[in-house]
């Protein structure tokens, strides 16, 4: 993707706070921080978001995103984490490159992570449920 | 965990909506859900957060979510999902049981997820890299 951001990044045309890498995942310190310590964690290829990302690398960004959950901890005494992915513009997502968040929490913040604009809802959970049955 | 509200889900003693089910995941809906369909993914065993949650549940939990992003918008034509695991109290979470949120999204819904009382940080990102590299 010749203009995609993120994928410059990894190529290092565009430099960035590199703090993992390996064959398959980037990791770098977010420019726009919620909190100290705020890291994005991407697939070396250009993958959109969740729906197009290959099981196999999506695993590995899970598992790099809690070893830098533990690094956050040990190295700045983070207490907690929020990890999260955006797909799709509706739901947030800014660059359409995937990208996981881990942003690390402590009291001191004084943050709440939520839904602005959340209207409460009359949901029937047995209507949805019957539309949604996976098979494993 | 004898207390844990969702380890009595996972084993049939409190009922729930459940979605999918297989060796090491269980997901069904959420009981006070943002938006219709949002869904949790959770291991069976008892792990309390991202922290102490092995590598290979969690890799299941990652491609479980993608499945059920899939099947939200197939049956419910959801254009966008956030995505997101709250480890740790400060974090939000609370029920100490790991769990991760699939929240469908759509344009109608008129929300924006956020960090509430988020301040405006002025942050040496090259500081905080030399305390945080990661080697692979």
């Amino acid at each position: 993707m010749e203009d995609c951001i993120f994928c410059k990044i990894v190529k290092g045309e565009i430099l960035s706070h590199k703090i993992y890498e390996d064959d398959l995942v980037y990791a770098f310190l977010d420019v726009k921080p919620v909190s100290p310590g705020h890291i994005l964690v991407i697939p070396k290829d250009h993958h959109e978001n969740i729906f197009d990302c290959p099981e196999n690398i999506l695993s590995q960004i899970i598992k790099v995103s809690k070893k830098i959950a533990q690094l956050l901890k040990d190295k700045l005494g983070v207490e907690a984490v929020n990890i999260f992915n955006n797909s799709g513009g509706v739901a947030g997502q800014d660059v359409f490159h995937l990208h996981f968040h881990v942003v690390p929490r402590s009291k001191k913040d004084n943050m709440k992570m939520g839904f602005i604009g959340k209207k409460d809802l009359n949901i029937n959970l047995e209507e949805i449920k019957n539309k949604l049955v996976l098979e494993s």
